[in-house]
């Protein structure tokens, strides 16, 4: 156990590792170098074309000279709070900013309270001084002084924890209300002020039946033809295109070894060759470019052949359909009734925006997803509760003498003492280490298999799936020393009042763990993500090797994003720290406040600066950050429950039973006021906005608006690839989406492009079965509305879609 | 313990007294004199007037002299299954079809499992034969010898019962899901099968959110003309008549002492007197029927006052109001639709049937909805748990020395032995059984504190609450001797794996207590149930003092209904038995298919003869049915696990864990598939259904249908009185319902009648706020189909609802 002593020390260590990375954050930052590791956002929105300088010569161009800078190293903190959340919200979306009022939520919650445990219960735990008496009995550390094991067992000065615990949670209780209340507020506005989207008109129909004699878009047309008479539009049918998407795949790696040989022949000037043989070994040696020219073409023959196969064939038609509707009011309509006599055929819900749609997930059967779900719960149990078993045999095999067995040869090498001693203390952490930073992509798998069909719900599937993990294996396992494993098995063997007292009794002595805990992850992790270390690398690196144009260091940017799906479980997890420990031991207040302001400026910076959005789920996920700061206020109820009864506090005690009823009942009454809103559109709005649409365009065409949104991106990605693909032709169409995005007034221009492509593409042309049953007239509504807002984010997936970024997006979710 | 030998005696009395029942009931069934006992549902469904006689002498007229009728006595059972399902839906109504099939489906799962269980699990008991060695140390009873407590421990022949047990959810999870099917089929038949009726056009809205300066009827009509404006048609407001309500119950009191008078005049040829002070016993002494004639005649007067009040003053008006739309389309549209941004304004349901609302909580504010659930779900807890406590104080006073301190005048009477035995063996049992007695109401009465509106909500959450308390109470409660109080003590001071093993033991030994049970409650309660005593005593008396014409003898006619609050938690236990025992002791199965064939045979019988039904749900309980048998498989498993775990059968205990999850995914499953037909209705269907009426009937005026559907039924009840009253005048407006009822092609001409009481009521006169803005023109609708099937149940609750009527609606729910 560490003493007060300790903590100070280590506070100071971390805090000095944190002030380091702060200082190298704050003198890389302003190297003009690196200006698109630590700013891309603002390339991405156009606003900045090439790295501020602060001279004119060549060295200025890599170095920042301006030593006047140098003094102001702190100043992104002020700039990071100049901007106002509704700017936020233009810039980086409603997400972003609702993630940001998590943090601010946490300040709220904890700062008050906080003054109020410092003043009652520190004075109150440090009078009452039993563990002066027991000191040679027990090892405590110092901080235990402050804490409730001070407190005599039987004394009546546990109704001051008790009183704290319920001013606490009344407090948290009004703050999340508050919070809940303007979260909704702001997600209704902001669905109110958005323009016209796809998303708002059209709805996702899945198990469509199976009809003989008629093809599914004749049976979807029908249906809806006939039961939604008044507000039905059209259909975009979902195509199998899983193959396709396979030789998308294959296509985009022979681009790649092209654009190799290309630049290769750039630099030597003379023609490179390669053996055709396995791994180029060997084989017959050919003109490589000529080679990689030649076989492309073949394959975009193979590919367009293929995609005719894919629209034309009813086989690969999925029982999966994006319904639209003429109206707000419509959609809103059909996505929350039920369809047919049969409830799990013509299943409705709103449909994602196109660019938040997991296409892979359409592929599965309907009537295999509760298997699904069944398998994957019982697999996350397992891996929440044994993870540890073959971590442990991995362990038992990676140590020396394993080793040596597999591999003979290293037995000199291994025998060294330095060697041995750092292979000893290496080799039996690897194995655990590699599985927690693979864990978060185990879980995203894990939810993809459980089927859902929109990015968004399965990074909040995979975040509560994190949250169970975290809280059994970083939250229980710490509090109960042993595996999780171990904890379950003692958890089905005791009573259900034994287990909150257990738990209970180990708690205080657990903070200097934590409060070490949250230095270490909470303030040097921050202080970790805002330098960007591994962006920074990999962005030189390729800027040294592969960027030949400018366009090439546009792609060579990797703005990351806010991770929902590690962020918001970690969080959750400080949450959870900081009610437990309030009336246990509130000096561990402190040092989450401080990672929460902390955290909460890193944030803001990165928000602004670095990330770029990948969906707009509209706060989707504020509902379970509620429900978890709830599950947190109830499991610190019950703990201290315990920890009450185990002091023998039976006058005090009986009152704290009350609390985790009106949590609960305050929880339900939030989920039903607040949380309707999240899930479902309400037809007041649609139809406020149908109207207002409908006074200012009386004679818009939303059909033509409408008409390809829903098309499995790899399709979009085709129609723009020229013939003859060089990487300078496919990075020009994303700089001049980028340009589009820049200056709105040229988003006509953009669109014009577009249909162009859209009116000689196979798809038209092959009269492939989409329904539009008007002809297109996109030349003809150059006052559709239908443009910035949606344009200026989802342009890049849609139309100038090519395979590099199809491939990125691909990659980044499997 | 009993013997097989006891158990023999005890069912040979049970059966005999059964028996003795059955022959009651065969003689008693046959006299003239009781057919308005026994056959209610026939003149109230108009198909008899008068009892069928066997001869035309004076003593035929009451008493059954064709002496071969006496020896058929048991034929009321092939009459029973004589008539068809579709029939009996047509009869009595969906509700009471589907109430039969839970007896159907007991039988179904219980008979093949029985064989099988009597075929291998009894052998393999009898010849494991542990307790022969055993007998010394044990008191075991013989039954035992046949139950798994036969088999030694360790022993491999567990894998017999595990394999039963497998089976046997296997096969009732086959049958339930068949089951499930079938009950949804039926109830979208019958849904589809309807004729017009104004619940499919009407949606309750509460939370009606007042904007100062409208009123509550402005605004609704601009709601919905703004958010429905293609099919919104009109609403209804509902006024707060509660204070109207209680006149009319006093007026009713009025009525009565004047038609004892009037009785009293007529049967002593002279004018009675009364005195008008306290209880009458002094005062000014005057003529009674004068008296009460004049008092009636202020009252309705005052009544017609208080009725133009609650009619204008617009503060009576609360915030729920019925609404109505031209189509079920349209109607099914809003009631599943969130209409506001608010999720707690304009919340939309489908509207139950105007007779199946329970008027009184239309008036609970909604913001207290949760807070009384929260209060209710307390004290259900509560009253489970800790029901023993209260009981065991009045007990404690209601012996003879807390009588004594009471009443000291009765000690020389208490002093006498022979009282004082009686008395001591009498008091403290009273208070437990006038507690079991009025439980049900109990419970009926704290579900409506819940506040739902509609009489089958109310009672299928009374029938919950009623299915907790005998879970607990009488199988948890008979299982672990003690008070539930004492188990839930213990519960919480175990392990979860310990208290499956606690159960799990005492299970077998209380196998011959349950069989002794199931023949009591269930055998003899079953006979009771045929044989009516407490309406045949009820019915003579009246018919002795009070009946003197043929319409009141209608009136005396009490034919009751399937009390669904109690039977089917009663048919729930059953099920839990069987499951729970099939596995354990197998010989306890033909004591529940008996219970259930016998049941089964006189449920219908006596639906077929003698219930009217109150209200139709098209079998909306179904759910909660195959909800809590899945429940009962549940529970079996796991307290099969706790009973094998404590047999130390470690082999084979682990493969038990698996069917508790498949039993689950089943559960999900099922509720996935099924349980929105149950909850919302389809929009295929509506539209359907909408489309074939256009076609009919091109020229419908549905609004005039729909006017009064949901006006609260005193106000229909006042329209009908007569200024005047006198009983027979409003006995012959129910006859003439009851005419109505009977002769369809007479529904016309009732109408008629209907109308010109509209025309002339104070309603239309005072020009309220009814929002028909329409004129009336029911005589110009002579096609409507808004008839037959709905008047026939319902025009008595609506149209011809007088005082008494309601009075007698009021005090069944009160």
């Amino acid at each position: 156990m560490a003493t007060l002593q300790d903590i100070g020390v280590s506070a100071l260590i971390n805090l000095f590792g944190a002030f380091l990375f702060l200082i190298a954050f704050a003198v890389l930052r302003i190297q003009p170098i690196n200006d698109r590791v630590y700013f891309p956002k603002w390339y991405l929105s156009g606003e900045r074309n090439s790295p501020r300088r602060s001279d004119g010569t060549l060295v200025g161009k890599f170095v920042n000279l301006n030593y006047k800078t140098y003094f102001t190293f702190l100043n992104w903190m002020p700039q990071a709070m100049k901007m106002s959340e509704s700017e936020i919200i233009r810039h980086a979306g409603l997400d972003s900013a609702i993630f940001l009022r998590i943090y601010t939520l946490g300040l709220k919650i904890f700062g008050p309270v906080m003054v109020l445990a410092l003043v009652v219960l520190v004075p109150v735990n440090v009078s009452s001084g039993t563990l002066f008496f027991l000191k040679k009995e027990l090892v405590v550390s110092n901080i235990d002084k402050l804490s409730i094991s001070n407190v005599q067992p039987k004394s009546s000065k546990f109704f001051f924890h008790i009183g704290v615990e319920y001013l606490f949670t009344f407090w948290a209780c009004f703050m999340l209300y508050r919070e809940y209340n303007n979260v909704a507020i702001m997600r209704l506005q902001y669905l109110a002020s958005q323009r016209r989207r796809p998303e708002q008109f059209t709805v996702v129909v899945r198990n469509v039946p199976d009809i003989p004699g008629h093809s599914i878009p004749d049976t979807v047309d029908q249906f809806f033809k006939t039961n939604h008479p008044e507000h039905y539009l059209c259909h975009q049918a979902v195509y199998n295109a899983n193959k396709f998407a396979k030789l998308v795949k294959q296509r985009a790696k022979l681009q790649r070894w092209f654009d190799y040989y290309v630049l290769k022949h750039q630099r030597s000037q003379k023609n490179p060759t390669c053996k055709l043989g396995f791994l180029g070994l060997w084989g017959k040696r050919v003109d490589s470019i000529e080679y990689y020219k030649q076989q492309i073409k073949e394959f975009d023959h193979n590919m367009s052949l293929e995609r005719q196969k894919v629209l034309k064939d009813s086989k690969l038609m999925l029982p999966v359909t994006f319904v639209s509707f003429d109206s707000r009011w419509g959609a809103a309509v059909c996505a929350q009734t039920q369809q047919s006599k049969n409830p799990t055929l013509w299943l409705t819900s709103s449909a994602p925006e196109p660019r938040d749609i997991y296409w892979q997930n359409l592929a599965i059967p309907f009537i295999s997803l509760t298997i699904r779900k069944l398998v994957i719960g019982i697999s996350v149990f397992a891996l929440v509760f044994f993870y540890m078993i073959p971590i442990a045999f991995v362990q038992s095999l990676a140590n020396l003498e394993g080793l040596e067995r597999v591999a003979p040869f290293l037995r000199p090498v291994t025998r060294l003492d330095f060697i041995k001693s750092f292979l000893q203390g290496f080799l039996p952490g690897l194995a655990l280490k590699i599985f927690l930073w693979i864990l978060p992509t185990v879980l995203l798998v894990m939810s993809k298999i459980e089927g859902y069909i929109a990015i968004s719900t399965l990074e909040r599937r995979a975040a509560a799936k994190y949250y169970y993990f975290m809280l059994v294996n970083v939250f229980l396992g710490s509090i109960i020393a042993g595996t999780a494993f171990e904890q379950l098995h003692s958890f089905l063997h005791q009573s259900p009042t034994q287990i909150p007292r257990t738990i209970g009794v180990s708690i205080p002595m657990k903070a200097t763990f934590f409060i070490t805990y949250i230095m270490v992850d909470g303030w040097a992790g921050i202080a970790g993500e805002i330098l960007r270390l591994k962006p920074l690398v990999i962005f030189h690196l390729k800027n040294m090797f592969i960027v030949k144009t400018e366009e090439d260091r546009v792609r060579a940017m990797d703005p990351g994003f806010v991770d929902f799906k590690e962020t918001i479980p970690s969080l959750q997890l400080y949450f959870l720290l900081g009610i437990v420990y309030t009336a246990v031991t509130p000096i561990l207040l402190p040092f989450i406040l401080i990672f929460f302001a902390f955290a909460y400026l890193v944030y803001r910076h990165q928000i602004i600066n670095v990330y770029n959005q990948q969906y707009e789920s509209c706060g989707a996920f504020w509902p379970h950050v509620h429900g978890r700061i709830i599950a947190s206020l109830l499991i610190s109820q019950l703990l201290l429950m315990g920890l009450l009864t185990s002091k023998e506090a039976a006058d005090s005690t009986p009152l704290l039973i009350i609390l985790p009823i009106l949590t609960l009942s305050f929880h339900k009454y939030c989920k039903h006021r607040f949380e309707p809103a999240f899930r479902q559109y309400p037809l007041e709005e649609a139809m406020a906005k149908d109207k207002l649409e409908k006074e200012t365009e009386p004679e818009l065409n939303i059909k033509a608006d409408l008409a390809d949104a829903y098309l499995h991106p790899i399709f979009h990605s085709f129609e723009k690839e020229v013939p003859l693909p060089s990487s300078s032709s496919s990075s020009s169409s994303s700089s001049s989406s980028s340009e589009a995005k820049t200056h709105q007034e040229e988003t006509a221009e953009v669109r014009v492009d577009k249909h162009e492509t859209h009116s000689s593409s196979p798809v038209t042309e092959l009269g492939t079965p989409f329904h539009h049953h008007q002809v297109y007239n996109y030349a003809t509504s150059p006052s559709s509305h239908y443009a910035s807002a949606y344009e200026q984010s989802s342009s890049q997936y849609e139309y100038h879609y090519n395979t590099h970024q199809y491939e990125e997006h691909e990659y980044r979710y499997n």
